[in-house]
C-alpha cells in the first residue's frame, strides 16, 4: 500500500507542477526505452493497469496500451460509450469502483475541467493523465520534448512556435509548462477567437509570418465545429491564414521541425503533402510515445 | 470435453437452483481468493473465457475481467454495441459462434427473458449468468452475502430489507433465493408500481419506516424512465418516499449496514453524502466481487 | 526488419494473387493447427498485433484474436466506432499510426474498394485482410475450402454452388480465386440485381434448380436493405426465390454439404431448421476459422 505522498509522486496529472529534473528524468527513461532492443520486458506482470477513456481517442488509448503490454502489465480498458456512465453514472464513481476492484494504476482521459484533480485526491492509485478537457496532456508533450531532444540534441534555448486552437489546447499548455521550465522559449500564433488569455503572460502571441521562423513549428489541429459562429469562416479560410501549406512549410529554415500532435486535419492546418515531408516528424513523435508512457508507466508502478 | 451433467454443474444460472451447501462453498472459496496475497495466481492460462455481453455494464463486465485475469486466463470480450447483433443475428447464433471458436467458459450479459435457460441447454460449455433481464444476477447475490457474512459473521438469522423497484430486479430474485436458502429473512420494500407479485409468497411486502429497522439496507437502483406513466412523478418524489436520505441514514440502528448494487443514482434512492458514510458497504461490495468472480469461474474450470 | 519484399510475401491481401501452393500450404498449415491438442502454444510471444476494423464484425474480429491468443501474441483492438476516425482521420493515417507505435502485424477490415492495396505498399509491417468491401475476404475463403477439403478429401473437380448477393460479396470473390486455382468448378446463382457482371467470365449463373446439383451448396448472407428499390420487394419473395428452404434442403443430394459465411438471416436465404441440418457444416467453417487464421498469422510472422 502506497503512502498519499508516494501516490501524489507517482501520478503524472500535468506537467505544471512538476520541476525539470524531474522532466528530465522521465525523458532519460524514454530513451532506455526507446533503446530497448526487446519489444517486451515484463517487470509488471502482476500489475493490473486500466485505461479509462471518457473521451475518445485512438492513438493515445492504444499508445499507452502498447506501452503497457511491453512491460508485461495486465490491461483492462474501459470506454465510457460502452458503459454505464451513459446512464449518468459519475465519473467519480467509475473509477473509484475501478480502484476498488483492484486496479494498480488508472490512466485517464475526461473532459470536465478539475474533475482529474479531485479525483486524485481521492483514490489512493497512481493516476496518469491521457489529456483532460482543455488543461493539460502531460504525456504528449514529453513524447513532443524527447522528439525536439532527439532533434537537436538538447532544449535549451529552442524557439518554439506553437500554431492553432491554443484556447482549448491542453497539449498547447502542457507544452509551454515542460519546455519553459527546460530552458526553451514558446510562442503562439493563433487567431482571435482561439487565443487563451491566460497564457499570455508565459508566451507572446505572434503572427504565422513570425512564428514560422522557429526551431520547431508545432500545429494545432483545429476543430472548425467549436468555432461556428466565429469569424473564421471555414476551413479554407483557416488554411490560407494559418495552416502550414506547401508554399509556406518551402519557406522555413532548412533546420525547423515540423510537429503536430495529430490526428491532422489534411490541408486545414497542414498541407495533405507536407504532413510527411522530409522536415515532419510527425509519425517519428507517435513512435515517440510508446516509450515516453513507458517511462511514466514505470514511474507509477516501479 | 465435459458431459452434459458436468456443464451444468460447473454453470452459474442463477442461485434458485443452487443449494445451501453449494452456496456456502462459493463463499468458502470467495475467501479463499480474497485473502489471497498474490494479484495474479496463473491457474487458468490455457484457457479461453470470453465476456458475452448484449446489454451495456460498467462494472460487472470489468469485474469478471479483473477476477479471469488474476486467474490467467486468455479473456475475449464481446458486446454486442460493435457487433453484428445489431444486423439483427440472434443471441444464439453468437454464443454458439463463439463456442464453436473454442472458448471453454462464457460469461454472459443479456436481457430477454428465457434465452439464458434456453442457451445452456444447448451449448457444451459452462455459462456463467452475469445478469439476465430482470430474473437473476447470481454474482451479485454472491458479493453481498459474502459482504454480509463478512460483517456479521454469519448469514444465518440476519433480517435483510431490499428497497425499490423489485419488479425489474434480478438482484432483488437471486438476493431472495440465496439468502432465504442460508436462513436469513428478507423483506421488501416498493412503490405499488414496483413490486413483483409472484414474488409475494417469498418476502413480505413492508413499509420504509419498517424496512429501515433491519440489519441490512440494501437498496436498488430505480431506473424512473421504466416508471414514466407512472404515478411516482419525479425522482424528487421517489427520493422524498423511498429513498436513504441523510435524515433517515441518521435513525438506523448502528449495526445496520447499508448496501447498494451500484451503480448508484445519487440523490435519488440513496443521498450522496449516505454512498460513503461510515455505514454504507458499497464500495467493498464492488472490491468482494472480484473474489467472488474468481470462485465462480474456478468452479466452471478447474 | 523485412524488405518490403518479405512484407509482401507475408501479407495476405487477397487469394487472387496467391497460386494453388502457396494457398495448399496455407491449408496444410490449418491441418496442423487444426489437430493441435494443446490450446495455447505461446511462439509469438514478444509480438505485437492490432485487429483494425474499419467496419463491424463480431466473428471475423473474434476468431482472429482467438488465434493470436492461442499463438501467444499481444493483441490490440482498433474499432473505428470507439476512434479519432469519426472525427474524420482517414484509415490510412490510422494505420500508419498504429504501425509507428510499434506493431508487427495487422488484421485489417474496411469498406472502401481499393485502399487496402494502397495501404500495403506504404506500410512497412504484414497486413492481413479480413474483409475489405466487396473485394476480396482471403481467410473466410481459407476456412471454406478447408472445410471442404474435410469433408471430400480434396477440392479437385468438387463442384460448388454459390448463391445469393454476388455482386456485393467479398467471399464469393475469395472463394472463385482460390477454389478455380484449385480444380473446383464454380458456378453462381443470383437475381439479375445481384450480378458481378466482372465475374461472367470465371463462372456461369445457373437456375436455383441447377445450382442445387452440386457437392458444396454455398448459400450467401443477403442484405436487402442494399436492394429495397429493386424488384425483390421482401424477404420472403428472396426466400422463396433463391432461399435454400427446408423443402429445397431435402431434395439435396445426401453428400451435398451446406455451407454459409455467416451470419445467417433465418428465414430469408436459408431456413431455420437447415442451418444446424445434418448436411449443414456452418457451425464446423467457424471452428475451422481458428487454426485457418492462425496459420495466415503465422505465415505473416515466424
Amino acid at each position: 500500500m502506497m503512502t498519499a505522498t508516494q501516490v501524489k509522486q507517482r501520478s503524472l496529472l500535468g506537467l505544471k507542477d512538476l520541476d525539470a529534473s524531474e522532466i528530465s528524468q522521465l525523458l532519460n527513461r524514454t530513451a532506455y526505452w526507446d533503446n530497448q532492443k526487446e519489444k517486451l520486458t515484463p517487470v509488471l506482470e502482476a500489475h493490473f493497469i486500466s485505461n479509462m477513456f471518457f473521451e475518445n481517442s485512438t492513438r493515445t488509448r492504444f499508445s499507452f496500451e502498447m506501452a503497457e503490454k511491453r512491460l508485461g502489465a495486465q490491461v483492462l480498458n474501459f470506454t465510457s460509450a460502452a458503459s454505464s456512465v451513459e446512464k449518468g453514472e459519475s465519473i467519480y464513481d467509475t473509477v473509484r469502483t475501478l480502484e476498488s476492484m483492484g486496479i494498480d494504476a488508472g490512466v485517464i482521459r475526461l473532459k470536465p475541467a478539475g474533475v482529474l484533480q479531485q479525483l486524485a485526491e481521492k483514490v489512493s492509485i497512481p493516476l496518469i493523465n491521457a489529456g483532460d478537457g482543455n488543461n493539460e496532456h502531460p504525456t504528449q508533450a514529453l513524447l513532443d520534448l524527447y522528439t525536439m531532444k532527439q532533434a537537436f540534441g538538447e532544449l535549451k534555448g529552442l524557439k518554439v512556435s506553437i500554431i492553432g486552437d491554443i484556447m482549448h489546447s491542453r497539449v498547447a499548455r502542457s507544452n509551454l509548462w515542460a519546455l519553459t521550465k527546460l530552458g526553451a522559449q514558446v510562442q503562439f500564433c493563433a487567431p482571435e477567437n482561439m487565443r487563451a488569455s491566460e497564457l499570455a503572460a508565459y508566451a507572446p502571441y505572434v503572427s504565422i509570418e513570425e512564428a514560422l521562423k522557429a526551431d520547431v513549428v508545432m500545429m494545432l489541429r483545429v476543430q472548425l465545429e467549436r468555432h461556428a459562429s466565429d469569424m473564421l469562416q471555414s476551413a479554407e479560410d483557416y488554411r490560407r491564414q494559418y495552416g502550414l501549406t506547401e508554399e509556406r512549410a518551402s519557406k522555413l529554415d532548412k533546420h525547423t521541425i515540423i510537429m503536430h500532435p495529430a490526428p491532422v486535419n489534411r490541408n486545414v492546418e497542414i498541407d495533405d503533402a507536407v504532413v510527411e515531408s522530409s522536415q515532419s516528424l510527425i509519425f517519428p513523435q507517435m513512435a515517440n510515445g510508446v516509450p515516453v508512457r513507458m517511462a511514466v508507466i514505470e514511474r507509477a508502478l516501479l
